[in-house]
């Protein structure tokens, strides 16, 4: 009962904002959040891995868990991969058939260019010509593995920079990225995109190779129309405006895609919205504009977070919740409202208007929404009620 | 209408929590919030200072633009001034005087140790024995200043430090800072607290004498019971847990009070709670923790801001409302619920009883709340219609 | 006697890294660092100007001490200006034929955009038409200057932002900014160059229309050929690898030229070299490995400095210096041995080359190649002979 | 004979400076730097270790290691271990009889409270009565250990805190730390000391349940006279005056200790002095000025590095010559005229007396310190000649 007089609380709010409910309603159905096979495993600092009961172990069991969220939510359909983690003992056909099977599909193809010894001055920046072979190599490979998945979006992220002053010359190291680089993007099918991540720092600490998003546009733009910016939240300087960056990208045409998370100092890869949730509307509100209001910028929305102590569903599903409730947010601006505001300089009704946005309790909408989606209306308290945890923690041991 | 079913849905909900809507109401009516007479006035950054129609030029019009604010929020019975800014043309029985008869009170008495030649290298941390014997004497005399204002806190901010590595002996600037404090400390009467408050950086550029919590703590420690730390919510470096430091002040009997404002990535100055509203929430979270749940610890609170672009007034107006909706929202909080998450280390639990409480809107409570006490339930709105501006922007001209 | 032993043994030294020590010399003597006119006058932080006997009061005041720097340290032939600040009492005409007349020239023009009431919400970022316009003729108008002094570089820095989210659109910002660029651009002659700044934040503390390189690399290429990247030390994130956005930009041939200064935490305007000395080496080391290891990189460098306690000429021919022996070390590093250790990579050694060249004294080579310049060896010192101070504070009293 | 008349040229500078060179000298042969037996082994980021040819897999192979840095440098006597790395397949009385026949001695001992499943939410923090039982006991051995090693440090970090807000009760949390960290300090001996660590952040990344100097300051103050502050210098928020914070503990009689190391933006365990070698001299001259200016404040100096890109026993080399070579610029520093300048408020003389220090090329006088203490002139290339890397590699493979 009270939820109901909530929801008419909400309606006949939003209707004095001049929102059209059933649209929004659309768009929060439509929304597609592509979760992370590697966020079902077992992960952790460099200080210590706290294994977890039932924590997948492969890419199967990671695709049934990544199947489990979006049954449960509704807008999880694809599953990101990492090459070297999971075509390990499963062919790429394979697991192609079972994520189709459990109702997903495989998404971004994310290259793994960190973890053998070749790569210990880099991937495609090193100084050493086998190591930036090998993950050319393994760049190409990856492209080859999109075409078997029909995946449309290669994921790139490099661990790639130096420690120390002096150990590279940066001029070299970048053209060393550009080229190799630029061969991959020649590599990629017309209708495929290869989203190039940026970092502040770590793994390397003295200069990282791709640094901020003006050197990720800039290969992107050397290499061509195929290549756009990836952007992690994790991944800036204190204090960035990353709603500007997004804002400008989209600007430019060269937003590529997200990779969600949160962090309070560095690349802490916590649940997305849980230590700045005003960051990340702020970020939405830039995502819907560009899409004129009424949905959000078409790019792929992807999970990459390391949940070391939260249970590893739940945590995912807490975290698809907390993006669906921020775009809610974003769609019930009212963006009359603010324009007005801007026009005249009113710095405080312009405030006004988005703390009003962010502020409004969507959860009794987004409950209508998974209902109208045959769902129940708290993803989280349903799959604590489906008694999977217990299964996995058993079957898994 | 819809107001009232918005309060019915919010009573609903706080009844479900088991949250005494009534106390909360009480409490919320007994908040006292401190305005600063400085915020009245032109202020501005180093490039510029924007002068704007109808700021208070003296600490008459201070007084009377702080009223206003008493007036249309309840909430704000004292104002803190500064003493070289304040007590030039006027005495400080005419202040006090001009106060009362306008309904408020002086408040924390702010020595000024910043603005003149002799302090060049700092106050009472300078090199130069003058400069500590004037800056000295202007804090007793500013004790002095408290008893004829029977004001009750004295609230010291030094802008000593140094600029440049080798400049002073950093172990000889602590022992003038702390000797000098000790004195003050001396002249204090036993009802009275002096408050001492850190700063990260700015102005001094490469050390500052009282450079964070632990500083300040130490030199209140010499002193004696009376003194206490003092946060500014802009004098922290990035990343900082600010609500951390304000519930281990609070367990060590250690916090003096607040200087609230919000920033980006210095000290801004910018409206409280506008940059990271839910960093604001969780340091009220522990003040209202700490208080045992249905009230906020007992501190003079008060507000610290510098508005550049934004009108003097109404920025003050939105500041009060801003803080005394995130009091309302940590009232509102389920601490039942939320001891019982932490004590099953359920994150995920305790995580959705704080953002519960965060995203609560309590607005219709505090219209209900200010209708209680006689006043309109927008303030901000109250004081754009009552013409008030127009009528300074005149006289003051 | 020392001197002799110390030269020589540098010598020594630097004759076993194979460095051609006539060729540093002569690089030396051809360096050119640009003092600004109004780090000769008052400057504060938003706290407080404290005032210098004998500061410099107007443009002939100004230049007059920029002659002084010149005369005593023979790498300063060129003086930036600031249009508001400089051509108020005196024309255009006056303070060219001063200049000459103290033997310097007129060097970059810096227009000023942020100190008329217009400028509340920004310059040529504002949403107001009015502003945008008067920034725009203010630009132009500096571009009419350019002719007039025979410069040839203008020095633009935007003051404008946001403080609050919601302020303002940020990408009609965007649009804003650059349609504005490119007008100046146009009015540009074929041998003029504008500089465009970026800056991390302050006096905008939400959102900085040109905040970072990447933003200024963008309008930039909007542009066209006559407009390149300045890079001011001071405005960066804490962490971040400036040598590295130092390379890249030259890589891109995108970079215009350089504001000096130093900071600890965010735009300090300290003396350069003051507190991160080996990060301002590792900056120069790029500048010259661009060059070919025997010169600078061909850009202008400039002061930029505010210093509110040091003397205003003294801290200026310090910077100088440091400068100065930063250069002359850069000049210094076995580029051979570095090559070979990267190629190797074996970090130590490459490492040991950048300290050995960062750790070699460089003054008797300094001290010789300025009385081969006919110049006293040590410049702060002549000064402090010189008698110049004493009569500025007399004569400008 | 470069080198001979490099040193004389050298002593020639002190001699002006009044050092007194032969006192210098004895201090740099009494220095003494403890290594760490864990960077003796394979470490790495959360990313990926890349393991090294010859890296020691266990205590014996770690002391030999240490052994052959000891008899290079001469003075790195001692070696601190970590309790469940090192005493996990041989005794402690093997550890220690092993140490000695190899001229080395077990130094501080670390309890390892992060890496077993029962501290997931924190060891003597935890919500979890068990795991701060565990930790207790853990500690309560390692004092055991210290008594069987004739070790008198030991050296407390704690993983503890949180990811979420929320998660847990902070003043709880503070409340079990005390708690547990006075029933270590009950259970010393007289002569020994518990050495608190503080971190900024990570592994937990939301609070931190000791996260600075003042936190430690105030455990200490509440266990007793045998606990002081240990510095590890990646563990401040970036712009930290860590020299500052360095006086300020001596000043109280609190310093403990220090982990030296590098970073440019986080906790990067870089090489000490590799990225801001200034800050790190202005720390020493921090510890030289507080012992007299003739030797360093007598603390356990020791390395806490994890060096996964350069050759491990290389790096400890190389970092125990920048400790030592920033000692010795320490001691080269003309305290008189620093006085002086910063009587007369003089920063520029008083910065010239810094850089003079700084700058120095103190290479010469450690060539001949270490001739006369029987060792070559350069530890590093003595190493890189000795065959011992080449040795470990077959051996250890």
């Amino acid at each position: 009962m009270a939820e109901k007089d909530a929801l008419k609380v909400l309606e006949s709010t939003l209707a004095g904002r001049g929102i059209d409910i059933k649209a929004v309603k659309e768009a929060l159905k439509g929304q597609a959040i592509e979760t992370p096979s590697w966020a079902y495993a077992n992960s952790g600092t460099r200080f210590h891995t706290f294994g977890q009961a039932g924590a997948a172990r492969n890419i199967l069991e990671k695709l049934e868990d990544a199947s489990c969220v979006h049954k449960l939510t509704g807008v999880c359909p694809t599953v990101a991969v990492h090459v070297l983690w999971d075509f390990v003992d499963k062919t790429v056909a394979e697991a192609k058939a079972c994520a189709e099977s459990l109702g997903v599909k495989i998404g971004a193809i994310n290259p793994t260019l960190f973890e053998q010894s070749e790569y210990k001055f880099g991937s495609i920046g090193s100084p050493d010509a086998r190591a930036r072979q090998k993950a050319l190599d393994h760049l190409l490979y990856s492209v080859d593995i999109m075409r078997e998945c029909d995946s449309k979006f290669l994921s790139i992220w490099l661990a790639d920079g130096t420690n120390y002053p002096g150990q590279d010359d940066l001029r070299q190291r970048k053209h060393r990225v550009a080229e190799n680089l630029q061969k991959v993007h020649g590599a990629l099918d017309d209708d495929m995109q290869m989203l190039v991540e940026y970092k502040f720092f770590e793994p390397a600490f003295y200069s990282t190779d791709i640094g901020d998003w003006g050197m990720a546009y800039l290969f992107c733009k050397k290499c061509g129309p195929k290549a756009k910016v990836l952007v992690d939240l994790g991944h800036h300087p204190l204090g960035t405006n990353i709603e500007q960056i997004v804002a400008l990208l989209i600007d430019e045409d060269m937003l590529g895609g997200f990779h969600f998370n949160s962090k309070k100092y560095a690349d802490d890869d916590l649940t997305v919205a849980s230590v700045q949730p005003y960051e990340f509307f702020l970020i939405f509100n830039e995502l819907v504009a560009a899409a004129g209001g009424g949905s959000a910028y078409d790019v792929p929305y992807m999970i990459d977070q390391s949940h070391n102590l939260k249970g590893k569903i739940e945590a995912m599903i807490q975290s698809v919740m907390n993006i669906q409730e921020t775009y809610a947010k974003a769609l019930c601006l009212d963006r009359k409202a603010l324009a007005a505001a801007q026009q005249k300089m009113d710095i405080i009704a312009a405030e006004s208007v988005m703390k009003d946005a962010f502020f409004t309790d969507v959860r009794p909408l987004l409950g209508a929404v998974r209902e109208e989606m045959g769902l129940a209306p708290d993803p989280l308290a349903a799959y604590r009620e489906s008694g999977y945890q217990g299964k996995i923690e058993k079957s898994r041991s």
